[in-house]
């Protein structure tokens, strides 16, 4: 009953024959809808719910798809989605075989570009723009929709930096809310946030100096603003920029006045807004909260110590070492770069420096790892947060590949913390001073130790250890599917058959360790929650090529393929690493 | 005779025991000691010429090593190193054992951070700063000397971003002259360029708007103006923004009029400047010419062919292209990320899109390549230049990380063409239309065939192939290096025992070739220009590993440390990939 008119409601066409004043009726139906999902289903809101008005007033306005329509990262397409065909299977949002968690290009031909990390619409939709004019298609529009804090990523400004000196039929929709996930910060932030609604000011020079049109800024919850400027925007050619103002979580009162939360607050009562209460007692702690509470004890006794996170103090806990000691501790922006490069700077000046970015966005930073911190020996001290495989935010965000492209840089050292006494003890291991670069590794979420807190220990680097011994094969482990290979062994009707070790480290490798373990089995499995190819494994089948070792070496591992969305557990049976699987494949090569 | 001031010089104090009024007479010696050097040793010439003015004043004004300076890429930096204590040693610039190129931190306490890629110095800085002001020192100061063309980078709008909401002691200046290596492009050049000497303008706002105290433009051939702005900008708290402008190659005429090449022109007359003349005739091409005359040919034939360089189109030889098809071929700037999702965008449209990036600067666009165009597997076509050791650029340029980090992108080809015809014939069955995209990597400079301009061949995608029967042991090279393979069977007593295969693919790998020559031998070498530690002959041990196959396999490969810089051959003889060493390496195994 209560969608009237979004039942009706898949596509552009359908938006097309409502009249105006439909709209916002529309608008509340559309915002009903996400909230009544997401509250029981989870997934991200804030975002979505902010844009509701600027959704439609798109897909009513622009002749999608046709006209090509890119979300920046795509926290926010959950309206999009909805509108576009994909209603009536929205409640398998991120779920596994389910819809994308993120706009993706084989889902709808309305997703015209996949997304997830941010920054990259402005270079897709020109890139799209481009090949529209040389395809001889002039009328055809090119819309980016980007955020205040995505645009601020350097990547965005090398999109706007191009697009300026083209005459592409780009139109660039910052949707300026003032947050991220977390609140915006930097200069351009303090830039944007003098901007007032209607007020044409002096503030749109730095768009314009950019050789862009801009308009703005406008209300982006109101239809009449948004698409009175869309029509003006329609007359001005070559690259154009439309500023809206919104805010996220617009429609829900808590959502609005705690954005932080939810962004994607988990299950909640969808009238009053409440979350719905987690039993969190006696759980063991997440890894993040490990880092971030020992990063503050390790402050506490050492002023030389400095924490940098790149837009995610809340997901990575950066926030409790920002709130007990502001000035030591960063958030930097979506600016992975910069805050590899920023540590490495530090570091010269002898400070001890704790770099927490995920996984998947140290990608953007490779580059700043090698020739900045590796190459110079810098010992900054990378947190690299959800390694593995992350589950519901899908392929865009598995950290899987970390372990491949690190292990090939020199001086660069790498843990894998079985567990989260073992992360704090390295953190405090790296906060007494490294004569390198290390990067450590953990996951995202809980681990499973309740009592963690314990005294400092000291850990060797480059230490592995026996964890169990056994008569036949070996297994070693690599960081947290250390949980699932003892499942895995308990299901084995053997289990005294079977030795299992933990790596510890990728670099530098135990190789004592390793050569006893040569010497001792004739099948050895690896496991780890990351690619095979290239990988720790074969780090280890590379060790025992040189020292011409014959065992027989298994590595499982995520397999030569992007790996979708679903819950974790769903994940490592699909990529052949969960207890079940680990059995499985031990039984391939021996009888246990 | 002619250095009667410089040679006395060989610190920041030396230099402030002169007059303001010696200071020109200084910069005339300094632009010909450098001439005098570079023209006989070669170099980097024109960057250093137009900032001799400006390095003089930054280490006469400032408190040099104490204030930090960072030198942007650090190609402008000889005039740095040969004030601040290595004039005596210049000549050893870029040799083996000697100078580094570019800034380095082993070398000198001036050099406070190691540089190479582009711009890094205003985060670096920003990090000292910031440590500096943590350490309780506010007067010390710091400073980033960036180029207009680095400035349009994203990472230093993202270290200007962040700076602008901090007090730190950080002096940027910019060192605007129009050209990277290149002619500057983008919407910021354009803006940057509207500037005028002594004219304050509304041009200043952009920088402005970021929080910073700008100041300028003024001319960075005037010592007065340049101190008088030091000292006025002392007076100014936190960040702190000075626009200077000069003319890259100053000092010498051909150099100021011919900037692209007097970048780094080779030898040269240092009285009339006149290049000394190269006997080019017979040589085989330079790979980057079969790329970019290719191309043309290609371009003609299909109008959907597009090329993206970052930056590099005289590097690359994309240039070509660009003057055939402007439309269709595109510098945007030293801008990698950039570079990569634009061609995903385009590739979404159904271009075929060529981009072309340096190996070691394909490291800046890691996460594009995984994220925006393997993960959707758009066919784009990576054409990556400069892969292996690229000689006397040393560690910072060397692009031997690329056959490990690309490894573990699912989706994503990589071909290891041997020469010029099999890269001509890979460019022309990429442009066939591919199902996925892929990597073609090959090295800087000539290749080994005069004729290579054949007709087309479509190339078997995964497939290598044998060269050379043997009866004792197989060597399987990846890529060019092949001809070191080729020198060093000849060089064996009994050649009649190698054999010889091309792999051609990392990926997919010729499963079939490599179970063949598993079979036959019982001792294999694979050798590559590019790191062991993930590279390609580890692929090769994980293939035979997971077959099962019991023979021994030997990697040969840049052992996992940075390599300096020297000539390509001395540097394949320290990193074991000579043809000695690899001869050197098969006796180790077997009498040959």
């Amino acid at each position: 009953m209560k969608s009237r008119l979004l039942q009706h409601i898949n596509s552009s066409q359908d938006l097309k024959k409502l009249s105006k004043e439909n709209l916002p009726v529309l608008a509340k139906e559309l915002r009903e809808f996400i909230i009544d999902i997401v509250s029981a289903k989870e997934g991200h809101l804030g975002a979505s719910l902010g844009v509701v008005e600027l959704t439609i007033a798109l897909h009513y306005y622009f002749n999608t798809p046709e006209d090509l329509l890119v979300w920046d990262v795509g926290h926010q397409a959950y309206g999009h989605k909805i509108l576009t065909g994909r209603r009536d299977v929205f409640e398998t949002n991120r779920k596994l075989n389910g819809l994308s968690g993120f706009p993706k290009r084989e889902e709808s031909e309305y997703d015209t570009f996949g997304v997830g990390h941010s920054s990259t619409s402005i270079s897709a939709a020109l890139g799209m723009a481009i090949a529209s004019k040389l395809n001889g298609n002039i009328t055809k529009k090119h819309i980016a929709v980007i955020g205040d804090a995505s645009i601020a990523s350097g990547m965005a400004f090398e999109g706007l930096n191009h697009a300026g000196v083209t005459k592409a039929n780009l139109w660039v929709i910052l949707n300026d809310n003032a947050i991220g996930i977390d609140p915006s910060v930097g200069a351009l932030k303090e830039y944007l946030s003098k901007s007032k609604i209607g007020v044409k000011s002096k503030q749109h020079n730095m768009i314009e100096a950019l050789n862009f049109h801009y308009s703005g800024p406008i209300d982006g919850h109101d239809f009449e603003a948004i698409l009175e400027a869309f029509k003006q925007l329609e007359k001005v050619e070559g690259p154009k920029f439309l500023h809206i103002i919104t805010k996220k979580g617009k429609g829900l009162q808590q959502a609005e006045e705690n954005q932080v939360v939810y962004h994607a607050p988990g299950k909640f009562d969808k009238i009053t807004g409440e979350l719905l209460p987690k039993n969190n007692k006696n759980l063991p702690p997440k890894f993040q909260d490990v880092f971030g509470l020992t990063l503050v004890e390790l402050a506490k006794q050492n002023k030389d110590i400095i924490g940098i996170t790149p837009a995610m103090p809340t997901g990575s806990s950066l926030k409790f070492m920002m709130s007990e000691f502001p000035d030591r501790a960063f958030d930097v922006g979506i600016a992975e770069q910069h805050a590899v490069t920023l540590a490495a700077g530090m570091a010269t000046q002898g400070k001890i420096v704790f770099c927490t970015i995920y996984s998947t966005f140290l990608q953007r930073a490779y580059d700043q790892v090698i020739h900045d911190v590796a190459l110079q020996n810098l010992p900054v001290i990378f947190c690299i947060d959800r390694a593995g495989l992350v589950g519901e935010d899908g392929a865009t965000h598995h950290g899987v590949f970390d372990i491949a492209y690190l292990r090939s840089i020199p001086n660069l050292m790498i843990a894998t913390p079985a567990n989260e006494v073992e992360l704090r003890n390295l953190l405090y291991t790296a906060s007494l001073g490294l004569s390198n670069p290390i990067a450590i590794r953990y996951p995202r979420g809980r681990g499973s130790i309740i009592n963690w807190q314990n005294d400092f220990k000291k850990v060797a680097i480059g230490k592995g250890k026996l964890l169990k011994t056994g008569t036949k094969v070996a297994i070693i482990s690599i960081g947290t599917i250390k949980t699932e290979v003892e499942k895995a062994i308990s299901l084995l009707d053997h289990t005294e058959k079977v030795a299992h070790y933990d790596l510890g480290f990728i670099k530098p490798l135990d190789k004592k360790l390793l050569t006893d373990i040569f010497k001792q089995y004739s099948t050895i499995f690896t496991i780890e929650d990351g690619v095979i190819s290239g990988g720790g494994g074969e780090a280890i089948v590379s060790f025992a090529q040189q020292h011409q070792f014959t065992s027989t070496v298994v590595n499982l591992g995520i397999p030569d393929k992007f790996i979708e969305q679903g819950s974790t557990e769903e994940l490592r049976e699909i990529a052949g690493i969960s207890a079940n699987k680990i059995v499985e494949k031990i039984r391939e090569y021996i009888s246990l």
